[in-house]
Formats: structure tokens, sequence, C-alpha cells
């Protein structure tokens, strides 16, 4: 479906005064600091979020699903949801296939599909976690890293080809979540897995068409429960650097072990010129796969705090995307909560006061330098984020236009009450 | 299937010279503490762990499940497997159903099938963590916790059923794990979620048979990411309080956050005579339902050092069960390890020499105190625990012989290769 | 030092302008929310925060300490410190002491210089987590659960006398931090340990003057590593219970295991009327006893979330304390961060729409419920908390006019640039 | 002092027939399993751990220390206590100096003593995490991290004279723990940190004297509680491959996040041939740095498990040390316990039937590498550690000789009861 543009208009126009009042106050908050609003509000208009084709569904976990209405029957259909948060916030102009759960029957018409609706297509992902129907080889115990070289050469193979796909999509990287390890002692042997992986990549890596680039994912746990082979950011980057510079580490939020310092991986990685990919999601005890922002807001703006202070030095941006799991509210909503609260953090990292912030770090003045970055996360800039939104076209509140529209229920109309969606 | 006795009395028999020289190694070595063998044995003999219903098939993650092969296709089936593990271990006398996924059709039948494998009924579960096809009402937002009175009460009718069932098969326990809880911060009142759960139970309560017991377990994540109505033994303690002297708390092992001292809560819990249930498991991350022992031996060593302190005193018994997801291994080699795990702990529990270690707590010698423990610990039990299951007429050796016997060949021929047998 | 009132007066004058220029705006946005700004202020303005006596010093780790500068050289000095904090923020009404270390010699001085601060005596502090100079009994291997019956006697026999200097000094209530538990398996008996506290905190209770209360802190590990005698809320909670009336649980939010859900555990307690004290701090690791807010701001206010619910249907209020270590900010800027987050997230507690927050939650809704939370969170409340501190008499900014007035020169001035002024 | 050899032999030749039939019942049960006993017993001889200067005395939490008696008062005694273990246990024959604690004043006779017990002068530590009496600069916001160029040309300093006091000993390495980092973010710039850390290390590499190695330890947290500027392997690995082929990583066994997997660390590092340090302590919360093998025996067992694995292919070894705090157990029993629990782990690795695990490995038969790891890991060795312990002169059970021979109790009287021994 399309998003009405009158509709959406009008119930902007029946926001309007509230929000133009809030946005000067804004405005004056932000004078007071010599910051110029029309800079964020540029800033937030040129950022724009990957929406992986599997995320318009509901999740679920491995104790039972409970699916929701109106759920994407195919490729077409997920496009279509794509196009319809787009619409609303200007901010989701890209879409993320998974391979082999979405591959396009006709190229063209799909790329004909996603340019009606301004998306562009992001990265691809491979799946070698799932065995599919008529696989020859299982991967139970592993792909990249497996033990036999069939397995590893099938699993090879199923990248190349979704390399292929992503080409004639537009698509310039590969994102590889391996979720090879062992869930017993001695299962594997840690080094064997090691080199076997490495292997696998640096075949995968040699046919890496130009201009493409490949995504090293880390996670130190599930679906394995004793290791992973690639755990952490050491490892990616251990990888990603044998590999050669067409390869970058991926961090995804919710791939850390408890109390892992995120943004400062983010640093590292941005400094090393390693940081390829960025999933976005939330947590409280592991790869939870919540709203983001849900429960960590103030981390979600420590480590926008990092990626803008790298932004400022150099053009090339990290492939970002959205990943998480859509167990109990609706997947659009879910997925206009993220990006909300995404672009609320990058708004407030934008208010950072730097010069302010180095001057506290370099006389050692902790509390200053708390005072400086809380200034910022304490800001209310929704407003400005509204604003952005608004001369791109979008809606004030999205999440309130999604409701006024009835876009669920006229889903559920199309589509009926009771699809699964995703490959899961 | 039914194990052939001979052919097992045969393998045991290979087996014999060596099981009686390294038994002599382990009766010199007790001798010399003054501990008599037989004791041990005949303690060794008498534990009997439940297997539940679910655990015969292969488990798997939110990200897939790889199927094994000869699964059992129906309760009948389910039950032959648990017979088959008992014929071999003399440990597993009994097993734990799960409704609806296992619902008796004939229950005269199904008693004499259990009692032709000398098995009997434990716990019976309930589940109110998925929705059944055709159930009215939907758990997708909890059960007896539920905000509707309508979800509660169907909630509340399913366990009456599942003790009724109960009841048909001689079990004497309903083990109630409530997945209830919520994901997001908001998502529910703290408050009115425990009422409500308290008041189900309540309804619930006031119907078990004399002699029965309620077990409330508890659980910090997963399915629900944020909170989880029941996430801890401080609630289930209050709730089994509460309720009253029928109902008392369930430690599953995989139930806890990093770190905790779970040996303390087990201690406590039984001071209090409120420990229940018990469900066996491992884990490194989470709930992650490994064999038993696989991870964390010594953690198992030191509650089985709780349990028998408190079980020299004391005539009752917690209801024993394992709960484990076999994903990689065989389902049955997975549950013979973990009994043979447990077994190990319990042996090397039964040789702490108990009049030294108060010794040693009364002087604060904590040297001394770690000394007691780990001489029993690093204690080579293995040949006690053989020969108890010997004695009992079991095989020596349930591993050696489950594979020399061809057992799981033989049940992929009888039931094909691709079977699922869980309702997860 | 006392404030010079006209000094503050002025540096509140500077900065009005842009204060009611905020302030306004706010206003504004309330309104178009319904909220009465008059209400937020005046809850805002009645919130008064203990400042233990130790806090006014600079904290340490077992690796060090890097001694600040001007700390207090005994309770007078404590005791005006926390004077300048009160005439900074009108917040910080209350004064929390520990024995030994801050035993008054003469109670009526003691209490006029209170007095002439605006400051009165909250919970007292007992301490058997060291040893002192001359005591008899070592607390080496515990106190109150200790396996002697002399160490226990004098471990009470302090809590007494803590209790009557606390009644001296107009306190109602008796913390107790019980340090006791053992760093390794088997040290000693988690039953008896927990038998003997039990009997040692009843010896105590039965001498609580009519009026007070005892206040049982939990906390995980630290100083012992391997059990604590009281290590979570359940233990606390089930102590309290036993106890009687008077006794309840005291929450330091340093002491849990990683990702415990504390807002649950603060509503459970409060349902059941055993909410007594509360211990503001922030930490990523452990109980590292930060600047409160400077971590998870976020979950600060879903604390204030939960008390918010309660406070509109009690009187009552829990002791609120704030319990940090300052390793290397400033003290008392440290504690002026740490009050401004309390407010803050207090203020946006008061913000919460729980009417809708109701009716989300009766729906099912959990995007809505998670919109009216941030809806709150969101909000820019510096302001309000700001207009409350005013119109109490203190500073549009403390920190500011901390810096502004030099009040740290003065005291490195007056007492010196390398005192210390613990007894940790 | 000096262990009476006549004394030792003595004690030994009580427990001698004892010994001698658990070491033929032990030897029986290994050549039943194809493995020389002679082949492990001499690996367990050639084992040597070096034991830190600081280690002697009691530790203490930041809550408190309560000191124990007759702890070594210079660096004379500190060696004379490792002598004692040594004597005993003929397996501590080095011993690791942390400067500026325990600088000698007269490197020959510092020598000569050391050589009088058999021991050598393993890595050689530093300190920057602590002000030094008279230090013209403070470490209290970091060393070779800091933000001024000066503290850290002080640093650095002290790092080459470190080396110089090293190389007068003997040592071989430089360990560097560096404790810098941050408590609150903002305070300072990851990458500035990073930046300042890599080029301090760079000074001092290049002054690394032919033949030497520098360590570089990491930890995630402690003393700082926001980030630290080396938290993982990960960075640890990426300074050292920076700073060239004489610099490698050190793992101590308490500095990791919750659950994660060490041994796939060791594994991984030992395969890029940068394991050169190795620190041993058990812990269960944090870095709690109790004895080796108190809380996870088996996570030791699985990491002597990859060190062995490595140890066939390369002459090369780790430097091993125990890093532990004695703050309730005498430090010298404590030290004892802990390199028991080394060579069991260690000699339990050496017993894993390698052929056959790779059989298993290959064979993705996970229940048979369980059984392989686990039945090495059930065998009692303590006989074949007595042996080894035996046959090189020292103690059968060391713990038993020290207790017999009184020897803390000499101590007490030979140096008081109320001695600090460490800089901590």
């Amino acid at each position: 479906m399309h998003i009405d543009k009158n509709r959406l208009e009008k119930l902007n126009k029946e926001r309007l005064p509230r929000h133009q009042r809030l946005l000067e106050l804004s405005m004056a908050h932000l004078e007071g600091q010599g910051i110029d609003m029309e800079d964020v509000v540029k800033e937030l208009q040129a950022f724009q979020m990957a929406i992986p084709s599997w995320a318009l569904g509901t999740g679920g976990t491995r104790f039972g699903r409970f699916a929701g209405g109106g759920e994407p029957r195919d490729l077409q259909e997920k496009i279509a949801d794509v196009g319809v948060l787009h619409a609303l916030n200007q901010s989701s102009g890209a879409i993320s296939l998974h391979i082999p759960w979405d591959v396009p029957s006709d190229f063209q018409a799909i790329k004909d599909l996603a340019r009606s609706y301004d998306l562009v297509f992001d990265a691809v992902n491979s799946n070698t976690f799932q065995d599919q129907p008529g696989q020859p080889l299982s991967y139970k115990f592993g792909s990249l890293s497996h033990i036999s070289a069939d397995v590893r050469a099938q699993a090879i193979e199923h990248n190349l080809e979704v390399i292929k796909i992503g080409e004639q999509l537009g698509s310039k990287a590969l994102t590889v979540w391996l979720a090879d390890g062992s869930s017993f002692p001695g299962q594997h042997s840690f080094r064997t897995a090691f080199e076997n992986t490495l292997d696998s990549l640096q075949s995968i890596y040699k046919h890496l068409p130009t201009g493409w680039s490949v995504f090293i994912e880390y996670k130190p746990y599930e679906p394995n429960f004793y290791s992973m082979v690639i755990p952490d950011w050491g490892t990616s980057h251990l990888l990603a650097s044998k590999l050669g510079p067409q390869a970058s580490c991926l961090v995804d939020l919710g791939h850390h072990l408890p109390n892992t310092n995120i943004e400062q991986i983010v640093a590292i990685l941005m400094m090393e010129g390693k940081l390829g990919g960025f999933h976005f999601n939330d947590s409280k005890y592991g790869d939870d796969d919540l709203t983001v922002g849900a429960l960590k807001p103030y981390q979600l703006f420590l480590i926008f705090n990092e990626l803008v202070d790298d932004m400022k030095n150099t053009a090339s941006r990290p492939s970002w995307m959205i990943d998480a799991s859509h167990n109990l509210k609706d997947p659009m909503e879910d997925l206009l909560q993220s990006i909300e609260a995404i672009l609320i953090a990058y708004a407030q990292a934008l208010l950072v006061d730097r010069t302010k912030l180095l001057e506290a770090q370099q006389a050692n003045d902790a509390t200053l330098a708390q005072e400086v970055l809380q200034e910022a996360y304490r800001t209310d800039v929704r407003a400005l984020v509204a604003e952005a939104r608004r001369r791109a076209g979008g809606a004030l509140s999205p999440i309130v236009v999604f409701r006024a529209l009835g876009i669920r229920n006229t889903l559920v109309k199309e589509r009926g009450s009771s699809v699964t969606s995703t490959g899961l």
C-alpha cells in the first residue's frame, strides 16, 4: 500500500501549531548554547536506516510465537511495508535482504517496486545457520567453520550466490553473521574452527566485486552455548585484518557479554577504519532484540556520541540497520519507535559541545565532562527530529499517523490475520 | 523397544574385570577415610530421576532446529525411550508429563505400559506459554497473570485439567512454570501482575488433591525480556508462603542471573521447608539447557553437598527432573550423560567428611574447609556409581551399551529419520 | 562554612532571564498535556535526601586512593559540608551518621550545629565490617552471623550502642549492612550463618525504641566473594518478615547481580509494605558507587516511576540516602550531580500520564505504554527542578555556584590539601 | 627460614604407604588407557610457577583488611617465604617482583639469597596505578594514557627503571598492567587514551633489552568503573601487534566479563603466537582473586587442555604466575592450594586422549568429545602430582607438612603478629 500524502499532510497540519511552539522552545534553548538548529536538522534529514526484510513479521522465541496480523506474505509486500515506514518517517530509505528467504524472482520488477517507494538496497545477508529444504549438506555442526570441506564449500557457494543477488539489486556489501560454534567443551577445536573460517572467508573475499565490502558480525553466544567461532570484536577484527581492506567489522548492539562498554568498541573500530556495519536493537539480558532505546537510551546516546565524533572527520558511514525481533508489538510500530529513538540519540549527540568537552578532558574535569554530555542528553530534541521529518515530507508523529490511518487494519484485511512472514 | 537383558549382561561381563579393579581402587581409597562403600552404593541405588516427556526429541533455538532421527512420535514411544534409559542406568524410573503435549487417550493402557518399564509418573507440567490450536483466548500477553479475568480463568482451568490427568496417572504434584512477564517497561504493572498471579494460584491451590503439592518455578528472563512475573526465588517463596503448606518452590539450575550462588538458595529453601522441585541442566550464558555437568561440575557438587546435608535430616526429597534441550547430541545419550554427572556429584557429596567440615567451620579454617570439600570432589567415584548400577541390573557403562546395541539405529528404522517429537 | 546568601542570590539573578524563558516553555509544554507545573514543583521542593557522613571525603579502591583537598577532618566539618550542599540545592536536609566513624562527643552541640544548617539526622549506620582499634574480638570471619556467640554478642552490643546514639540525635532508624559471608565454598554453613544472623537481629530488634525501624540491606558480593549472608532481596525480606513490623528491607542500587530488574523489586517490596530504606548510586559493573544517573538514567526513571506510583497511596516514604564513592570527582560536586539526577528522574516520573498508562496496560498495548513512559522521560524537566530549588532559596544551578564561589579552594585553605576523612 | 629436610622426609615417610597404594591404583587405571605415568610425572616435575612478591601478605578489600600474622617485612623475608613454598612443593621456583614495592638495595645479595632457595626471578611488574611518596606527578587520572605528556613521561621512565632492575636480577620480561581508564562517560576520549598508550608503550618497547618481552595485561573494570584503556584481549592484541614481536598479551583469569570463554581466548592467542603471560586465580563475581581452583576447577582444566594442546608443538611457555589476594586464608597455605589445583588441572589435561578427541571432533560427535574430556577430568590424579613432588624432593602433602612443621607459628614469633607486607 502507498500512504495517502493528503491525509498525511492533513494530520500534520492538525499537529502543526503545537509542533511549532515546541520547536521554538527548542530553538531558544539551542541558541542559548550557540547551536544553529538548521545544522542539526540537516544532519537528521540525511540519516537513513536500512530495514531488514525479515523485520516486518512477528518474531518469537524457542518457546513459541504469537502471530500478529497483516504480515507481508512475500518480498513485494515486505518492500511495501518498508515503503510505508519511509513515507511516514523519511528515514527508512533502504532495505536489507535476507537470502534465501527473500530471493527476487524478477530483479527488474523488484528494483522498480523499491524505487516507487524511494528505497535502495543495502547490504545483503547470507544465511548458513539454518538448513533449507533440499539442501544437500546440513549446517547442524557449522558452515564456514565446518570440519568438512564439502560443507564449507556449500556455505561459500551460498555466500557467492548472495553477492550475485546483491549485485543485481545495487547492494554494495555482504553481511556474514556466522552462527557457527560449539555447545560443549571439546566439540570442536577452537583453532581449527578459526582457521577453517578464515579460509572460507578468504574464498568469499576474493570474489567480492570492486567497491563491495564484507562485514564480519560477532556474537558471544546463541545459537551455540559454549563457544561461538566469532564471539567478540577482537576475533572479528583479527579476521577482517587478515582478509584485507574490503573487510570490516559489524557491531550488533545485542551481541555482547553483560556490561560490555560498546561505545569504546565503536570508537576503537572507527579509529582502525574497521567499522563497516551497525545493527541496532536494545536488550536487558542478552540478544533480546527489543525496540531500540527501549531499555538503555543513554548508552545509545553515548554510542552516537562516538559515531558523531568520527563522522565529522570522514565521509564514509557504517551501514546502519535495525535488527530486532517484534514478538509483542506491531512490527511496523516497533520499527517506527526504534528509528525515533535512534534519531533522538543522534540529535542529542549532535548537540554535544565538543570544544567544552575537550577542555574538560584536558583538565581531567570529570564533573564538567559529565555536565557537557548530560546537557545535550537532557535536552528535549523531539521537535528537531519532527521538524527534519516534516521538511522531508514525512509525518510529524509517524506512530500517531500510522494509527490514525488505520494501516494495520488495512493490511489485515488485505493479507489475513495469521501469516508467518519470516523464515525463522 | 525393550533392552535385551542378555546382551546387556554380556556387555557388562566384558567390562567386569576392569570395573572390579577400579572398584577396589575406590574402596581402598574410601577405607582410608573410614567410609563404608556399601552405604554410598545403597544411596546411589535409591536415587531416581524423572525424565520429562518432551526431552526425548531434538530441541532447537529461535534460529532453527536440526532434527535428529528416530525420535518418538507419541507418548507410548516416549515412555518406551525412558524405559530404555531406565533399563540401562536403573536411575530414570520416572516420567514427567507435559500437558497438553502428552495427554494419554487411554489412561489404563499408559499406566500398564509405564509399569512394564518399571516407571512411575512424577509431577505433571502445565503449559500456558503457548497457544494451542482451537484455544479460545491467547496467552500472548500472559496467562495466570493476565490483565483479563477471562484469560486467567482459561489458564486456571487448564491447570485444574492437568491435575486431573495427573491424578489418574498417580502423580502427586503440579509444576507451574509461568512464562508470564513483560518485554517493555510499562507494558504491565508489576504489582497487578503479581496480584493476579497470586489470585490465580490460589484458585488452583484450593483444588489440589490431598497429598499433592504445587511447585512454583522461577526464571529471570525468556521468553519475556524485561521482567518475568516470578523472576527469582524470593518471589517464588513469597507466593508459596502465601499459598500454604502444599506449595513450594522449584529450582531450575538454568534460571538464574549470571553468578548467582544457587547452592545458597537451595540451602535456604530447604531450611524453610520450601524446596519442592528441582530441574537439572547446565549452562554457561543463560538458560542454555545443556547436559548436566557439561560446564560446571563443581557447582553441581556444591549443590549436592547442600542437598545431602539436608537429606540426612528428613525423609522427604525434592522432585528431581532433568530439564535440558538436546539440540546437537542424541537426546538419549545426552540424558545418560546427565544422569551420570548427577550420580557422580551425588556420590562425591556423600563422601564429604561432615564432621571434619564442621570442625573447620567452627575454627573459621577456610583452608581446611576447602581441603575437605575437594578431598571428596577430587575422588574418582565412577566405579561406585557403576557398581550401584550393576547391582540394580543396569549397565556398567550405559552409553557404551547404548551404542553397542545400536539402539538409535533401531529407532530410526522403526520411526523414520525426520520426526519432530516435542510441542516446541 | 556558610554560603553567603547575597552572593548566591546575585548569581541566581544573572541566570534568571534564561531560566524563566526555559521555564515558560516547559510550562507551555506541560499545559499541553494537562499537567499543572505547580503540583510538580511542590513535590520536588518536598523531596529531601540524606547525605552520609562518610561521603564528604575522597573514596578509593583496594588498589589505592588519590586524596582530594579540603576534606572535612571531623564530624563538625562534615556537617558543615552537608550544610553547604543543602544551602545550594535545598534538597539535602539530612545527614546519616556512620558509627563509630562519627560519634559525637557533645550531642547538644552537634544537634545545634546541624540545626544551624537546617539539617536533621536520618538513619544511623552500624559498622561491623571492620575492626576498630582496641576492639576485643575480630570481625574477620563475620559479626552478626559469626560462629562464635561472643563475637555475635559484641556485634549486637555495637548495634544497640548505635541506636542509643541515634536516639540522642533524633534519628528514627538503624541501617544494618551486614558484610558477613564467605569467600570459599565450605567456609561456613549457609544455614547456620542465616540462623545466627536471625538470632542476632532479633536481639537487636527487641531493643528498637518505639517509632524506630531497622533496615536490612542486601548485597550479592563484596567484601565476601563466594556468598553473602544476605545476598538478595528475598533473604532480606525473609529476615524482615521473621523480625516483625518494625523491620524492613533496604535497596541499594549497586547491590544486584548483572541485569537485575531493580524496579520490579522496588514495586514488590512496596506492595508488601517492606521497603524501608533506599541507597542511591550508579554503576556499570558491580557495586561501582558512581554518581547517581551517570550511567543508567532511564533505569533511575523507571525506579522512580514505581516509587511515585506507590507514594500516591501512602504518606510514608523510604529513607532516601546517597551511597556513592567519590574517587575522582570533588565529593561535593559529585553529590550535587547525584541529587540533580535524582530530582530529574523524580520530576519525569511525576509527569507520567498514569491514566493513559493504565489504559495501555489494560489493552496490552506495549507500544503505547512505551510512548507514555518515554513522553515523560524525554521531557526536559531541568527548569522545573531549578524552579523548585529557586523557590526554596537554593541556587538555580548548584554546581555553577559551587564553582563560582570558589568553595573548594576555601576549604583547602582552611583544612589543607591532604586529609583522609573517611574511616575506609 | 629454611625447611628442615629431615623433618620433611620423616613426614613423607609416614604418608608413603598410603601414597604408594594410591599411586599403584592410579597407574593401573592409566595403563588401562595406554598412558605411561612416567611421562605425566616428568611433565609435572618440570612445571614451575612464579610467586609474586606481594602475595605473601594478607590482602584486603576497599572495606578493610584483616591482618594475619608473621607476614614478611621486607624483600628478604618474601624470598624466604617463596623458598619455603618451593621446598614444600618444588613447583614455585620463581619470584616475580613488584616495583617499587620491592626494589632490592643490594642486587648481588638478593640474587644470592634467591639462589640459596633455588629461586629465579621471573617477569618484573611496574606500578603506575598508585602514587608513591615524593612522586612529582599523580596517576589519579592515568599514567601511560594520561592526557599530559609529562605524566606519561614519568610513567615511561618508571617502566624503564623497572626493566633495569629486572636486568640486574636476570628477569626476561616486563609485565604492564595498566589501570588507566575512566569512571565516567566523557571523562576521557577512548581514542586519545588508546593513542597515548600506544605511544608510551612504543617508547618503552624500544628500550626492551634483547631477549626480553613485554606483556600487555587487560582488564575490563576496576579500578576504573566506566572504561579501561585495555579492557579486553582484542585491545591487548591490537597493541601487541602494533608494538612488534617482543610484545605479547597477558591473560589474567579474573579479568573478564561474566561468562567469557577464556579457554577460547587462550587458544586464539597461542595460535597467533601472542600469549606471553598468564596469571592464575579464581573468582565467582569479578576480579575476586580467590585461590586457584576454588570455584571453577573444570574451567581451569579446559584452559589447561588448550595450553597442553599448544605446548606439544612449541618449546616456549607463557610466564606463569599466581595473582591472587589472600584476605582470609594464610597466604602461604592459599598459595600451596593454588599450585596443587594448577598441577591437578595440568595432569588431567595431560591425560586427555587427543587422538580420540580428534576423532570425535571429525565426526561431530559431541557426546564422545565430552566423554573423552571428562574421562581425563574425572580421574583422580592426586597421586601423580604427589609423586612428581616427592621425586623432586618436595612434600607428599605440602599443606599437611606446612601445618605439621608449625611454620606460621615460627614466622609469627620471628616477625610479629601485625605486619602489613604489601604496598596495597
